[in-house]
């Protein structure tokens, strides 16, 4: 078993130990910044996918629009922002990228208030906010799965506080327990769905909605681990074209968990099917499994805005498969560095 | 010559009339929005792009924060975003797509005021608008040409506008001949790039700053047309990680005009060599020019926020002889149509 297999079976006590640790100061901050009009995120990678989670996140459940940040507007060009109004977020498992922290530093120069979404609670990025959110993740692999999976809880926690509603607290801390089932089920159909992609020079990884994310983060895993292209896009940009452009064989894996964004991915499947696509699908729902090539499970039951904490498990197995099946090692992908430095 | 030849060999003509026709309205509506907070913008494909290019031109010269909108907020989840404070600008060529006008008709019913940038006055989106800035181009292609040019130039009207800067509008008004001067300079080696490259079965596009978004535009007339897997990328991320997978006669093409971002870009040229890469450069910097396999020239002098009207012209070209190298029609693509309606 790789450092990174060992990461993944890790992530549903991380997620249980961030929850615990991190949900009465997410209820805190929530209650003290009730008249935030917006937010604004800074993040890079994986942590940028977790940024795009938030955008639906805090704009369906709490109204408010999200911008994430271009940190070379400060870096690069040295401009001043006026950030009136805004909460800012910067999420970084390192905490270290110079232009994250930028990003909060200009914040608070304006007396904004800020979060800090990181592992690292000594990091720059830490002491450059007012709150800090920690992510409890013992992780060595260079590729992020569990700082992955608790940045989006962390996230949700924020969006739970700035909501106000405890509710959404016994939601997440069911999330765990669904991650754990959802990682023993999806194993298996895993390995079988990276034979079926494994000699393909290129996919698409397809999501919407809150799983706009989840197909990001999977197609980004995979991308990084095993070298095969995979471009994440929308079921609605993919419909409208790109999809005229499948051939025999080409592979496409479908994010498509139940809620208001399954349908639209869902009916992807026919269209696809008809030009011989090889069809992956990660979802709960039994009749988007059963209508595929390989269906990789997901625990059913979960609100929608909270199955992004479970669905992204099936892609990072498949993500090391595939790795394997393509005769890389997963704990040593060429081109990955644990900590960037971007300036 | 087919039709998209014409249509680009017409941007700079296009360009001109635009700008008569909108500078005007663009200073008024900029002098009636002085009070704003900040900017959402909804957009998709190459009109996402121009977006991405207005995050840059109102963050680092208006000083404001632009929020990208995610339509499905509005459209799939029927949630109601907070827009106090904000402008509320959609950019679609055709103006027709229902997710566009549904962040609009959010934003009026809200009582915020709203631009459309559109070819079509008489479209959905320009009915949802308080002021519209046409494009003034006749495009009968599927790809996006001369409205995606218009488009930056009917943002960087507004972000003059909303600066209340007349000299803004001096740097615009020499843009259409650097454009001419960079169409007739880059044809030549436009076409002996996309002999460079017609063999690939993937390529890297880099850009950094204002000119991520031409990086983004590049990719995707590459994509679009030649079939070619393209990719965006940040010269930051790409540093920090994917370059390590470059290797011998993998193709990546440098976006890189003089100005802030010129050198973060050019100084991947020495590592990129030294693993055998094919290089491309669109810049006015004869250094660089030289120093990689192909140079496609750009005209000189402009301001560096005023070059993305111009350095996407010779992508553009590289795109159609791409495409003829590989064998496709660049009046025909598979998998584009004109006008997406996506709900």
């Amino acid at each position: 078993m790789s450092l990174l297999d060992a990461e993944i079976a890790a992530q549903p006590e991380a997620l249980a130990r961030m929850l615990d640790a991190e949900a009465g100061r997410a209820a805190e901050l929530g209650s003290q910044l009730a008249g935030i009009s917006g937010v604004l995120i800074a993040a890079r990678g994986s942590s940028d996918n977790a940024a795009r989670y938030a955008q639906y996140l805090l704009g369906v459940r709490a109204g408010l629009p999200v911008a994430l940040a271009t940190p070379s507007i400060q870096t690069l060009y040295g401009a001043e922002v006026a950030m009136d109004g805004l909460l800012v977020v910067g999420v970084s498992q390192s905490g270290q990228s110079p232009d994250i922290v930028a990003v909060l530093a200009q914040a608070r120069a304006q007396g904004r208030p800020t979060v800090a979404v990181t592992n690292d609670a000594a990091s720059p990025l830490a002491a450059e906010a007012d709150w800090v959110l920690g992510l409890h993740v013992e992780e060595r692999s260079v590729a992020a799965t569990g700082t992955y999976v608790c940045s989006l809880g962390a996230l949700a926690l924020l969006a739970a506080g700035l909501r106000g509603d405890a509710g959404d607290l016994d939601v997440l801390r069911a999330v765990p327990e669904a991650l754990a089932a959802t990682l023993e089920a999806s194993a298996g159909p895993a390995a079988e769905a990276a034979e079926l992609l494994a000699g393909a020079d290129r996919s698409v990884v397809v999501g919407r909605g809150y799983h706009y994310a989840t197909a990001f983060e999977v197609a980004l895993k995979v991308k990084e681990l095993s070298g095969l292209v995979a471009e994440p896009m929308s079921a609605a940009d993919f419909r409208h074209g790109p999809v005229a452009v499948v051939g025999e064989g080409f592979p496409v894996v479908l994010v498509a968990p139940s809620g208001r964004a399954h349908g639209d991915v869902a009916d992807l499947v026919a269209p696809l099917a008809g030009r011989g696509a090889r069809l992956v699908a990660i979802s709960d729902v039994e009749a988007l499994l059963g209508a595929v090539d390989v269906g990789l499970p997901v625990a059913g039951g979960l609100a929608e805005w909270a199955s992004p904490l479970v669905a992204v498990a099936p892609g990072q197995l498949l993500a090391v498969a595939l790795t394997r099946a393509r005769g890389g090692d997963p704990d040593d992908p060429p081109g990955l560095a644990k900590v960037t430095r971007t300036t």
